[in-house]
């Protein structure tokens, strides 16, 4: 059971249209008492692969019990489920399309559920816009202690988001930028973890595409304003970084280019 | 009597200046249990159409009761009375100039008051910032149930907003779009209602400008990734889109030259 | 004491990132019943004095006993010093940098805290997200009425902001543009104590760079549509605006060229 008053939502829908207002409608007007709270509507048009990233690193901050709701859902209308899922004490809602994908990855024991029983939906649920009509009344019926395993068939085979990994070839730690974050940072998909080996013995040498980076840092003031460093930021992964400065103008990239860009370690030496 | 603790806020202040947080302030320094919700803040400055449009949508969705301040007031200081109304169980306060008219035009039954009970707004009313020093005071008096009524005189000759109307013309319906949202999709002012003359004889033809659109489906995935379609949106509007891409990118328009443009539909033939 | 619910929230985090999302969640860990206020994310990166105005102007409004987190931080995790500190009966967070002088400087008896006490603090905190592991956790534990004067020692020395201050010279007023607003109007730093010397013989004339405008009004609608005015705006600051237009196209300038450009006032003859 859960009965969280907190309801994030986080989806693609951005400021300017009413989506966002009518599903934080339907919310309260389903259980006055809900609160609805923005993670955030900026991620980019159906962009699946920064929502999921967004949603992994943000949730666990919030308190067990709270319910998420995240809608980006290019496939909204076809033959892609919608879901809920409890993973690590959390609820999650949405279109079973990858989005949940690392939160699923990343637990034991999930239980996620296809979404069937429509009496928890408006009454006419449209073509277009199942974060409205399906996505936020379930999530407020179940902010109201309604079981989420009772409105559908239990499922086993999620849909997965398939990402590359870092791996390692001729002694280089091989990654890739994954988003450029609102500094500019180029951030990597190389975690504090896979970076343990090419530190222990010295400073590393990173490359960012062909843009080679001598820094390795704890944090961005330990070089002078306006030289480029890297660090282990506070997600826990490799990040590219210009002190009080943007790394993406720096090394001439946008995020069309950035995200992508390969990313070679180079095991320290000396030290 | 309204005593809703929600208190919707739409606007087009934007996010980059201190007015925003500084009505949410006056409010809960009147009503320390309100609960300031934002709607929108970017409504392109002085766009009233925007404005009343996003307003018409959303608020049907939020629960009888709720208190909506609207705030798109590019005559502020001047002759333009500030206003409340209740219509369909809802509260809405701003400006009279027009941006609640289809609001007050759908309900059969409003109650619009002139503002002029000054014991209710800020002790200082500047000439430049209603919003803060006049309608969000109001909204928190509102919203400890105060009588709006009492506020001020009751009127029955509210702003009209006129707007193009669709047509038929030779057979064919003559619309506009009226709006490009945030993932590109074209908004006609046309709707299902509208439409269904023109459909129950087989695949309408419409055309957005120049450009013509031969799919009338019932959602995005019916064409092919990157297609163009036309459809019924959640809103119950016409709506010419992309499946999984930008129609506005597809046809070459952009807000300033998509607004307006003219849409026209042929009856379907076969079937 | 301070037990307020409220906590608002400014910073230069964007809302394309999950920062703002993780300290929301920081702080209803700790405290579910407090409520995170989004006071603006949008300040540039890094600037510093952006966010100290928009702090100075936003929090008046507020309650007292309002609790205030500001984040603008480009030295994190260097020598700058994590502060609170209690003006006004209003409590604010963050760091030590000259986001708070303006706050700090109006206010004859006010108390600062170094923040060290780490049991305050998330258990591991990062060198570049205070936000997240330092200052969301200490506003959580304030709102629950810890208080902050035993979360470190008391100093007496904040980092100052030394910002250009108006002046004058050979009978003229010498100011600056210091922003430009959604609504494209200049915002200077002449205070309508400023002016009062100037407006009270008649009509003053206000150079903008080498821009003249000659209408000072009280409100945009006192000069035609698409004409420039000056007036004293709801912050009471001189500010150059356009009647339904942006002063910054009409004037030809950025927020790059406009924010530090010259602006001089010229003693009203006749009257």
């Amino acid at each position: 059971m859960n009965n969280s008053r907190i309801i994030t939502l986080l989806s693609d829908f951005g400021t300017i249209d009413p989506y966002v207002s009518m599903m934080k409608g339907v919310i309260l007007s389903i259980n006055p008492a809900a609160v609805p709270l923005d993670m955030s509507h900026n991620i980019r048009p159906g962009d699946i692969f920064q929502a999921a990233r967004f949603l992994r690193e943000a949730y666990p901050f919030f308190p067990e019990g709270t319910i998420h709701v995240a809608v980006v859902d290019p496939g909204v209308g076809g033959s892609r489920r919608p879901i809920a899922l409890e993973a690590h004490g959390h609820l999650f809602i949405g279109p079973d399309n990858g989005l949940f994908w690392p939160v699923i990855n990343d637990c034991v024991d999930v239980k996620i559920v296809h979404l069937k029983e429509d009496r928890y939906f408006l009454q006419n649920v449209t073509e277009t816009f199942h974060g409205r009509d399906l996505f936020a009344p379930v999530a407020a019926h179940v902010s109201m202690g309604k079981r989420f395993g009772r409105m559908g068939e239990e499922i086993d085979d999620p849909v997965k988001l398939t990402s590359s990994v870092p791996h390692e070839k001729n002694g280089a730690l091989l990654g890739k930028v994954v988003w450029i974050d609102n500094f500019g940072n180029l951030i990597t998909n190389i975690s504090r973890k896979d970076m343990e080996h090419f530190i222990e013995s010295g400073q590393p040498i990173i490359f960012a595409g062909d843009f080679e980076v001598k820094k390795f840092c704890g944090t961005y003031s330990e070089v002078g304003k306006g030289e480029i460093l890297a660090l282990i930021n506070s997600s826990d992964m490799l990040e590219i970084s210009v002190n009080q400065g943007r790394a993406d103008v720096y090394t001439g990239t946008d995020l069309q280019k950035a995200v992508g860009l390969d990313v070679r370690v180079i095991r320290g030496e000396g030290g």
